[in-house]
C-alpha cells in the first residue's frame, strides 16, 4: 500500500478535487482550509491514508440540482434552481439548511455543506453533514408567492428526505414561513406527518426543540477535545462565555456538566460575571 | 402579460442563464447555437414568449451528481464522479447515453443533454432529453475494475431510472460489456427484470434492436419539416444519401416511405448509384 | 344454499343496497333499472345467486372523496370535494371520465361509475368501470385557476391511479387543457411520464388514440349478443346507422368486419344511404 | 382582502357545507354547534377569515369508503361497507377510533371525525382527527367470522394507515379482539411490526398504554384554558372529579400538575372526599 | 486463471453442491445429469471454466420458503408450507408454475426450478426459470377452503412477484380456480390488475394466451440447434410429429414456419400422414 | 372442537413436523426439547390445542436463502449460501445474529432460530426470534474480500429487514467490522441512516448499546417466573451468579431491581462474595 506523508497525501488529494471541482471557489478554499489542519491526524492515524478516506470525505454524495418553476402574482411562469448536497452520511443521517437567496449557487451550498460535517460531528450527536436551498429571493414577494414558490421546490425535495435519511432545517430566507409551507407541501404528497423531516417549523403545528443545544454543545465538546490533545481538561477550569443566547446557554450548560465554571456571560447591554459559576436556570429566566 | 420581440426575449433567456450556468462553457455555446435559430418560430408563436417556454427549456428538470467510490485490481479505493443531467421530459420519458470518459464534467453534460432534447424530438417518437456519466477511464481498466465501477455507479443511478422514468443508453466509453455490468447491479437491486431500461444491451440476454432507426428517421423527418416550409415535399426527389451503416440504412428506409428516391448510397471504399431507387433490402445484404 | 327465486333475490339486493345508499337517488335509480333486468341471466345461471355476485356488484370497491384547496387570482383560499369512485374491477384496471362540473356529487359519480361497468364490458375490452371528478366549474375560471385546481387535485390523486390500476379519462369540463394539467402534475409528483395513465392527452405531448372506437364497437357487440340470443346473427343483415362521428365511424366497421351491411350513415345537414354497404375509408375522407 | 364579520362569515361557511353535503345531518349538527361556538376567536383573528380556515376545517381532508367482502361460517359470502374518514391532520397524524356496528354511515363517521379533531387537538399532543369502521355486526358472530371481517377490512385499510400517517384505535364494536386480528393482517400484509400503528391491543402482544391519559389530560387543559380567559388559574383551586376510571384518575393527576386540589372521586358504589388532595397512587391501588 | 479440463471442472462443481444441498436427492439427480451433457459446450467455450458459470447456474438465485396458516371448513389452523424458488434470470424475469401436491418439497421444487431454465430457454423468449408451490392438498378441499388457502398463500407471495420480477403459471393442482383465486388476492393487496403476473387464468377475466405455444417452439428449436452441429438443417427436412395438442400444433407450425415438411400426427384414436406438409389450420379445425 | 390429551397433541405436532422438515436433525431436535418441556403450559391453557399454537410456533414465517457471488482478491468469482429465517413475530419485529461460517445451513440456521424466539420471549422485550448468516467463512480472507461478500450478501438481504420488519445482529464470524461493512452497503441502497436496523455496530459510527442486557435480564426473569409457579419470589432471596462480563453484570442489576441479594461474582482469576449484595456499580469499576 501506499507509503506517503500526510503533506504530499494531502496535496495530492487537493488536487484532484480542485481539478474536478475547477470552478468552484468558495468550496475549494474551505476544503484547503479544513486539509491543512489535518496534518498532524494523518499522523497520528496513517491507516486514514491506506484507505483513501479524504479522497471520500472530499466528495459530496449526492448532489442534486432541480428545477423549480412557479407562478408570480401575475399569472407569470418564473424559473429558478434548487439545490441539495448531501455531502457526508457516515455518522448519520444528512442534516443542514435550506437557504434562498440570489446568491446560492453549488460552490456556495458545496462550501456549506463541507463545513456542516464538521459542525454536526462537533456536537457528537449522530448527525451528518448537508445544505441546500435556491437562488430565490424572498425579499419583496407575497407570502402566495412564496408558498407556490415552496410547494414547487417540494414538489422535487420531498423525493430526497425524510427523518431516516435527510433532515432539512432552516438558514437564510427560510424561516417558520418557508418551513411551514415546505412542510405542507410535503405532507400533502407524502400522507405522512414526519414530526421530525424539517426542523425549525413554528412551534404551534408540531415544531421539536430538539438540537438547538447543537452549536453550543459543539463549541465547547470542540474546546475539551483541543484540552485533552495537551492533556489538560475542562474539568475545574473557569470559562469566560460571551453573549446570552441560545449558543452561550447551551455553551454554560455543557461547560457546568463537564464540572467548568462559566463565570462569564453578556449581551448587547451589558454582562455578568459569577465567580461560583453562572445557574443556567437563572440566566434562562433573565 | 409581456410584449418583448423575440429577439429582445431571447436576448433576455440567454443573459439569464449565463448568470446562472456561467462557469459552462460548452453549455452556454450550445444553448446560444439553439436559441438563435428560434427566431421564426417565436414570431409564428408569440404565445411561447408569454408562457415562458424558453426560460424552462435551458434549465435542466434535475441534475444529479453522485460519489462513486470503487475498488482497483490492488484492493485500494478510487473515487469518481457520477453525473445524470435528466433535462427535458415534456415529450416523454428521459432517454439519452452514459459516457465514461475523463474529460466529462457538468458543463459537457449538460451540453451533450440540451442537444439529445432536439435530437431526440426529431424522431418523432415519444422520448425526452438526458445524457449522464462519469469521468472514470475505463482504458487500460481490468474487467473486473469496469465491473466493480459499474456495479458502484448502478448502486446510486438505480433510484433515477426506469422504463417510463429515464432509459439511459450507451455512449463513449460505454458499450455492451459495461451496459452488462450496469444491467446486472440493476436487476440485482431492483429485482426486476426491466428489458427496456437500459438500451444497447447485447442481444444474447436481452438486448432489443428497438430505436436504431432513430438517427436515420430523424435526419429524414427534420429534412421534410425544412422542406414543407416551403411548401415542397420528399415525396418524387431524388435523394443523395452517403454512407451504408445503420443511419445511411434508416434514412434510406424512411425516404423510401416517404415516397423519395434514394439514388446513392456509399461507404469507405466506394458508392453505388441507382436512379430508380436503392432497394435497402438490397444494401443490407450488401 | 340459498334457493332463492332470481326475483326474490333481486329484491333483496336491491332494498339492502337502498338502505345502505338511501340518500344517492341517481345512483339507485341506475342500479334498480339495470337489476331489473338480470332476471333470465340469474334463470341461466343459478350459481350467481349462491355465490352473492350482485351484492358484490352494487357496492363500488373504493370511493375516495378528498379536499381540494387551491388559490383564485385573488390569492384567495378555495376548496372543492374531489372524487374518485373505483367501482369494479373484476375484468381489469378501473377506467372512466373525470367530471368537473358543480353538479358532481357522490350520488352522481356512483350513478355514472355503475353504468361504466357495463360501458367497458360491452367493449369486450378488459377494462373496469370508474368515475370521478370535482364539483369545480372551469366555466369563467382563468387558465391558470384551473391549472392550479388541477394541480391540488392531481396532489391527491396520484397515489390512486397508476396503467394497471386506475386510468382516468376527460368527461364534462375536462378536455385537453385539463388532462394537460392534471398530467403534468402526475409526471412532476411520480416522476413517471407514463403513456398510458390518463387518456384524453391532447395528440402533440404524448395523447393515444388507443380506445377511441370503444363506444362503436360496445354497440355493435351488444347487437350481436341480443341477436346470438334467438339464435339470429349479424352477418349478412343490413344495418342502418344513425350520426357520423366516431361512434358510427366504429359502429360501421365493426359491422363490417362482422360480415354485416351498413347501408346508413348521417350527419346534421343530411344522410347518405348505400345499398351495397357503407365503405368506411370513404366516409372518414368525407 | 374580505371584511366579511365573523357571523357572516359563519354563515356562509355553513351554508356552503350543508349545500355539499346536504344528506348528512348528523354532521351538519355537530358542525354548526361547533361553528357557532367560534364567533369570539374570529373576533379575535380576523385573519382566519382572510385565510379560509373554516370552510378547510368543515372539509375532510380524505374520506375512503370500501367494499368489504367475506364468508360466514356457513361459506356464504357477505358485503359490507367500510369506511375511513381522515378529518384533519393540520396538528399531527390521524388519529381516532374504528366503530363496527349497523348503525355506521358516513355521516355518522364525520360527525364522530369531526369532534375528534378538537377531542384530540385538547390533549396538547401533536395529534389531527379522525374515525372510521364499518356498518358490520359483531355481535352473535363466532370468533372466526370476526377475524374473516377484520382480515378483509384490514386488506383495504393498510394502504391508509401507518405511525406516521393514521393511527387507528378500538370504539364501540372494535375491542382487543378486533385489534388483534387487524393488526396481526397488517402485519401480514406489511411485513411490519410497527407498534404504534393501531392502538388499544391487548398487552400480552404489543398494546401500548401511551395515550390512555388523552381525554383525562385534555379535560383538565380544557378547563385550564377556559379559567385563564377570565385571568383565572387551577393552581391553588379544588376540583370536583367524578368517576374513578382512566378519565377521573388522570384528569386528577394534571389538576394535581397544574396546582389545583382534586377532593372528590367517586365510582358506582360511592364516593372519597379529601380535601387534603387525593392523592392519585393510591387512589389507583384502590 | 485456471486451466481445469471441463471434467474435472463439471466434477468439482458437482462435489461443491451436493456438498451444499445434500438432502436433496431429487435435484442433485437432475443437476448432474444436465452437467454431464455439458462437456462439449466448456470444450468450446473454455472462458465459462474461468468465469464460473456453473458455480453459478447450479445454485438459486433466491429459495423462499413461508408459513401458510388458513382455516378449514370446520374453522380449524391447518398449516402448510409454501415455496418460491426462483432459480435463474439471467436470460428475463423468473417463470414456472406453482404445483400443490402433498409430495412438494424444496429438492422437488428446486429439481423441477432448474430444469425450467433449460425449458425456457429453448422457447428463444426472454424468460428466466423458477417453480414453487405447497404440500397442499387440495384434492377433496371444498372451494372455499381453496380460496382461503390460495389468499393466504398469496398473502406471502405477493412481495416476490410481478410482471417483470417473476411470473408464476399453474401446475398440478394448480388450475385456472386456483389462479382465480390467487390472482384475485394479489389484485386486492397490490391494487394492481396486472395482466400478466399469473399466467393460466380462465379467459373470461383477462386470461392469456400468450406463451402456450412454448413447448411446441422449444422442441422444434431444440432439434434445429442439434441439426446445426452437424452441419444439417430442418430446411427441406421430413419430420414426424406425435400428438395432436398445444404442444404438436405449434410444433408443425414452427417446422412449417424453418422449412420443413410436418408429414404425420395423431391422437389417442389414430393418426394422419400427408406428404405434401400438415396443414396446421386444418388440423386446428379437426 | 379437538379433545386431544397435551401429549397426543404435541406427538402429533412433532410427528407433522418431522415428517415435513426430516432432513433437519439439528432442527428437529431443538424443537422436540423444547416440545417436551410444554405438557405443563397445555394442561393449564387448552385453548392453546385448539388453537393450533403449536403448528404454528414449529413453523417459520419465513425462510429465505440466496445466492451471494463475489470477487476474491484474485478476480475469481466465488459463489456462497445466505440464509435469513424469520421464525416467529407474534411478539414484535424479528431479531437474531447472523453466523459466517462453513458450518452454516438451513437446518442449523432454523435450530438457533427456534431458540431464539424464545431467548427473546424472556427479555420481555418484545422481539420476535429469527436468525441468518452464510456457509462464508471469514477466516484467512482479506478485508477486502470480507468487504466484498458482505456487500453482496447485503445487496439480497436489504428487502427483508428495517428496524420494524428484521433486526439481524452478529454472530460467529460476523464482527463489528462485518457489521460496519453490512451496514454500510444497507445504507448505500437504501439511502437511509437506520440506526437500530442492524446492532452490533461499532460505537464510532451509530452502534448503540440498546439491549446488551437482554441476556442477562432473561435469566432472571426466568428464574422469577419458575419461582412464582411454587409461590415464592427473587424479594428477599440470596443469588450466587458466577461470571462478571455483560450477562452477569445485567443478572445482577435486575435480581437487585426484583429485591434479590446478588452476592457473588467471578472471573477466571477469582470470585468476590458480598453478603449484603454487590453493588453493580462497583462491580462495573472493577
Amino acid at each position: 500500500m501506499t507509503h506517503q506523508t500526510p503533506e504530499a497525501y494531502i496535496h495530492d488529494v487537493a488536487a484532484a478535487a480542485a481539478n474536478r471541482s475547477h470552478n468552484e471557489p468558495e468550496f475549494l478554499q474551505a476544503m484547503s482550509e479544513v486539509l491543512d489542519t489535518l496534518v498532524p491526524v494523518l499522523q497520528e492515524h496513517p491507516e486514514f491514508v491506506d484507505a483513501a478516506v479524504l479522497e471520500r470525505l472530499v466528495e459530496p454524495e449526492r448532489q442534486i440540482l432541480f428545477r423549480v418553476p412557479w407562478l408570480d402574482d401575475n399569472n407569470k411562469v418564473q424559473v429558478n434552481r434548487g439545490f441539495r448536497v448531501q455531502f457526508n452520511s457516515a455518522l448519520g443521517p444528512f442534516k443542514g439548511g435550506l437557504r434562498f437567496h440570489p446568491s446560492v449557487n453549488l460552490s456556495v451550498i458545496k462550501f456549506l455543506g463541507f463545513e456542516q460535517i464538521f459542525k454536526n460531528a462537533l456536537t457528537r450527536q449522530r448527525i451528518g453533514g448537508a445544505k441546500g436551498g435556491s437562488d430565490f429571493d424572498p425579499h419583496g414577494k407575497s407570502d402566495e408567492e412564496v408558498m407556490r414558490f415552496c410547494q414547487s421546490f417540494m414538489n422535487e425535495l420531498y423525493r430526497y428526505i425524510d427523518e431516516q435519511t435527510d433532515v432539512p432545517a432552516g438558514d437564510i430566507g427560510v424561516g417558520a414561513r418557508e418551513i411551514g409551507y415546505l412542510f405542507g407541501q410535503y405532507r400533502r404528497i407524502t400522507g405522512r406527518h414526519e414530526s421530525g423531516v424539517l426542523t425549525g417549523k413554528g412551534k404551534v403545528w408540531g415544531g421539536a426543540e430538539v438540537r438547538t443545544q447543537a452549536t453550543g454543545y459543539g463549541t465547547v465538546c470542540f474546546a475539551q477535545e483541543m484540552l485533552n490533545r495537551t492533556g489538560e481538561d475542562i474539568e475545574g477550569r473557569r470559562a469566560l462565555v460571551s453573549g446570552s443566547g441560545n449558543v452561550a446557554i447551551y455553551a454554560i450548560e455543557k461547560i457546568t456538566q463537564l464540572g467548568g465554571i462559566p463565570v462569564t456571560a453578556s449581551d448587547s447591554s451589558g454582562y455578568i460575571v459569577d465567580e461560583q459559576g453562572i445557574d443556567v436556570e437563572l440566566l434562562r429566566q433573565i
